[in-house]
This record gives structure tokens, sequence and C-alpha cells, in this order.
């Protein structure tokens, strides 16, 4: 059982902020990072919520990422924006390079954004919620730390990819979903491997590159993507826009902050803005409430819309406060109170 | 067994040709479905390639397409094209439209083509390798016929929806898959009920919305995607951007040629093409080439490409010829000569 501490917004934002300021983050930094564990925690994302302060200390610590960099936001073409991070967090470069991606999209029709040489750790959900939330469509992709075999192979190539997407609803909470390309997250097999219990032949192969049930053989071995070839190739397609397509590295090239001599998840992420007032015109109104039906057919079958779970948690945290385990919590506060 | 007719290129092309505009399509029309399905035909897909003449056919007896319809591109916005099929086949839409998308790519960066109010039955992946053949990255989708529960649900809504991709690779074929978000395609249900065999759990639910193993069940349920929840929200990004987003129809509002009272597989398609070279410069042949290590390492590993097998095809019917079976050849030879 997990005993919870109940902390205010601001409560954890405070905490936060001055765990990543005391460790040597710059204000902006701080302030970036804050905003974006702090959304996450809020709606219950515990493994991209403040659990992640830990290894933004411990990456700085390592040297793994510039904790000052002014990010350097680059107008390449009229519907392409840069930010180079300059070795420091993706978080500050999304917010100064989010106005120009908008005014790109507004004014063209769709726009993409290219975030280089940075620290990565955080969930894409907040990023393109924020578009969303401006009235765009948005989708996000980075690849990240090769621990997957690509369909048909045995050994980790890919990342664990995540897409995510989000759709305005006028009134409402934006239609959104980010998931991993792989089957299930790395964690989940080590957990299954502590707990001595197999895991579902579709989730990993062994080194011999057949499917396992071990998890001992699957941590030696390779994850797989969700979906077969499909999820495999649309992992593909993720390395090769976030990757060589903005100049930056694919997924076996991106350094876990867990393997020793090293300390950055580090590449690139590419973000595409699309306003549907300038496709749409006038219309826009009209089509945007005709995509309500698609919602409310999912609905009334029963089935629930991907980020359904996270805004009842949302409306939850609001109500009550932030939720998170007191063993973070204490671990937390001792990063903040013991003497450096 | 199946035994096949070999025809030269122009012996395919020439067939389709004089059945389509016999049938009252208009020679631009008749040149761009033709070229189509006999590139699909050339790599293979039987499903996508001069099968889908007698498709042609039978939706204009019906009065489901416009065989002479002229297309009508609209310049949207610097980084927008609109092609109005104007009721006719979304090939000739996409053709003439074509070059717009490409100089709006190059200017800007990255560029949108909407196709609307077409009569859409083509694969996807002729129209996103044409555009990576100019050196551009390409993504396709298009909602279609509502097979497919979302996830957790029981009631058909979702098209089959596919997704398409390529990625131009110096002085290769491009990277290019091109798949269902479906499990399964329909057809493929069929035959395991006519053959009286049972299907995988994971194809489809039935009525009552679970999973079922007898093809009865399933045609009379509806089909699943791929991937569980995240090809199922897969999906539902496919309906809204190549529906709402771009002022068209969603899956469960397109109409399948083969019901009676109807006869248009009639729907949108969404095509994004990226310029590498407007994002990387001088420094793109560099990046390119390093792309080129992640099809190596798959491939090392024993793995294929996602379109290997389509380019082995082209080339054995570059050597031999274009096989198509034999009772097809024979049928489309009768819808040629027979009198009207």
């Amino acid at each position: 059982m997990t005993t919870f501490v109940t902390l205010t917004q601001e409560e954890a934002s405070q905490l936060s902020h001055e765990i990543l300021t005391r460790y040597g983050y710059s204000q902006p930094h701080a302030a970036a990072i804050t905003r974006n564990i702090v959304a996450v925690q809020r709606d219950e994302g515990h493994s991209h919520g403040l659990y992640r302060l830990i290894s933004c200390v411990d990456t700085l610590r390592r040297g793994g990422v510039s904790p000052d960099a002014v990010p350097r936001i680059e107008d390449t073409a009229p519907s392409v924006v840069r930010a180079d991070a300059n070795n420091g967090c993706s978080l500050l470069a999304f917010e100064q390079a989010r106005p120009l991606l908008i005014d790109k999209a507004r004014t063209n029709g769709i726009a993409l954004l290219a975030i280089n040489n940075s620290f990565h750790f955080s969930a894409l959900w907040p990023e393109v919620e924020s578009l969303a939330e401006e009235g765009l469509v948005a989708l996000a992709m980075t690849p990240s730390h090769a621990f997957v075999a690509p369909a048909g192979g045995s050994r980790p190539l890919l990342g664990t990819n995540p897409l995510a997407f989000s759709w305005p609803r006028p009134g409402r909470d934006p239609f959104t979903f980010d998931f991993a390309t792989s089957m299930v997250a790395r964690g989940e097999i080590e957990l299954h491997r502590r707990a001595g219990k197999s895991i579902p032949d579709n989730w990993a192969v062994g080194e011999d590159g057949l499917s396992t049930t071990d998890p001992e053989e699957a941590l030696k071995g390779a994850m797989l993507t969700f979906g077969a070839y499909k999820g495999s190739a649309l992992s593909m397609m993720i390395e090769l826009l976030a990757g060589p397509l903005i100049g930056d590295v694919l997924g076996h090239e991106t350094r876990p902050a867990t393997t020793e001599n090293s300390g950055r998840p580090w590449h690139g992420e590419l973000l595409i803005a699309i306003d549907p007032h300038k496709l749409l015109g006038d219309t826009m109104h009209y089509h945007l409430e005709h995509a309500e039906t698609l919602f409310e057919e999912v609905l009334s079958q029963g089935a629930r819309l991907p980020s359904q779970r996270r805004y009842e948690a949302r409306m939850r945290s609001k109500e009550t406060g932030i939720n998170i385990p007191e063993a973070l919590y204490k671990e937390l506060t001792m990063l903040r109170d013991t003497s450096l």
C-alpha cells in the first residue's frame, strides 16, 4: 500500500523550485521544469511528475545538463522554428519557442518546431495540450533510449519513442493522448522480475530474438513495440522525424541517465502545430462541433477517451490537492534540506 | 492455387485505360487512376491493384462518382493547399495539387494538402512515395469505412484509417510504410468465415463487445484496431486530422461501395510534406546518410524494412512483367469487351 502526502499546487511548485535552484538550475529553467512536472503530478502522472526531480538533480550532478543554458530560438523558414536548447533542459526551449510556433501556425496553417541539443525527460502531453489550449491541433514526438527491437529483430535499436497528440474541444479539455511506442515501460518488466512473475509473450524478446515470458531474459534481450510490425514502423518514423530530419540523434545514440559514465537522456524533439481556423475559416466552429460526435459515440459505447482518467485526476487535485507518495515526498524534502 | 497472367506495364496500363474510358471516365481521370493501380499491381499489391477497376466501374454505374470532374486546386494559406475533387476520384485531385504542395514545402519547410469531396479507393503509398522521390518526407492518411470499434467499445465507429509515410533515401528506394489501423482487413475475417476457421482473439469483438474467435460473430460485431488502446488513439487521430480538420466526414459517415443504395467510398485525405533541405541546409546530406544507419541496423538483425517485399516485387515485375490472377484478368477483359 502506498501512503500519499497531499500538497497544494503552490506547495508542490515551491518544493520543486527550491530543489532545482538549490542544485544550480537557473530561475527560468527551474520555473519551466516546475510548471511541467507539477502539471503532470496534478494529473496523477506519478512516473513523470515530481519523481523526475531526482533525475534532474542527478543529471546535473553528473555534468549531463547545462543548468543555466539560454536557448537560442531561430526562425529557420516561414513554417519552421528551431530551438537550440544549448545543452539545457528541453522545457525552457519549448516555452521560449512556443509563441513563434503558434504565430507561424496561425499565419501559414501548419508549422514545425525542432528542439535540439536538449536534456529531455518530460511527458509530452503538457506541450501539445498547451497548443490545443490556443486552438491549435498539435503533435509531438521524441526518440528516446534504445531498449526496443524492431519487429523481427533481436537487439535494442529503437527508442521508447513517445507520440503525443492534442485536439482542441470548444469549452472542454482537449482530446489528448501521449503514449510510448514500446509495448510497456521498461520499469514494468523490472517490476515483474522483482515480483518473480512472468510477463506476457508480446512484451519482449530474449537475446536469441525469440519471444520470452521471463523478465530476466527480457531485460537481457530487447523490448518490443506495441502493435507488432505496425508499431515498429511507427516507431521508426518517430526516430526519423525527431532525429535525422531535425539534425539530431537516433534512439540508439541517446544516453540514459541511469548508465554509468553518462548522465544525459539527450535527444531532439519534433512538434507540429496546425491551425484549424486557417484551414476552415468561418466553418471551423461547425467542424469542431462535428468532431464532438466522434467523442460522443466513443463514450456512448462505454469506451473511454484517451485522456479521460487524467482529466478526472485533475478535477480531484483541484478539489483536494496534489497527491505524491510519502516515500517520494521524504526523498524530495531530504534533497531540499541536506547540506550540500 | 492461383494461376497468373503476365502483362507488360504497357499492356496493363492499356487494359486499365480502356476499361475506365469505356465506362465514361475522362482521359485525365483514367490516366491518374491507371498510374496508381498499375504501380500498385507492379508491386504485387493485388488488393489495391487492377482488381480495383471493378469497383471504379461499379461506383460509376451507381452514380457514386463524377467521371469527368475537374478538381479545383485552392491556395488556402502559405502552407496549405486544398484540392476539391468535385465528386471525382481523389487521384487526379492529388496529381494536380501535388506541384503546389511540393512548392510550398520547399518554400516554407512544411506544407499540408487537404483533398475533399472525393471518391477514394486507392493505396496511399504511391502518393507519399512520389513526394519522397522529390526529396520530401511525406505523411498521408484517410478515414475510411467504419468497421472498427474504439478500444473498450462494442460497435463499428472508426474507419480502417490507413497511415502512410515515406522517407527519401539517397540512391535507394524510399523507406515507406502504409498500414491500416484496423488489426486486419475486413476481407481476412470473411476468408476465415468461408474456410470455417476461427480467428485470433484480438481481431474483433462480437455484438456484446466481448472478444470473439468466431468470424460470424466478428462480422456482426466490430473489428478492432491494431495495438489495443494505442492503435485506437492513433485511429481517432486520423479520423480527426483527415476529417473535421479539413472540413470532411468522419469514418462512420463514409459510404462503402458495397452497401446497397450507396456507391461511394467517399471521404477526405490529408497529406503533410516536409522538406529536409529547408530544415537542414547544407547538413542535409550528412543527416540523410545518418538515417541510413538505422536501416542498416534493422537489416543487420535479420529484420525487414516495411516496404522491402514490395520493392522486391517491383524488381521482379521489371524483369518479368506484371502478374495478375487469371480469374481477375478474365473478369477485366470481359468488362472491356462485353457490349454495354
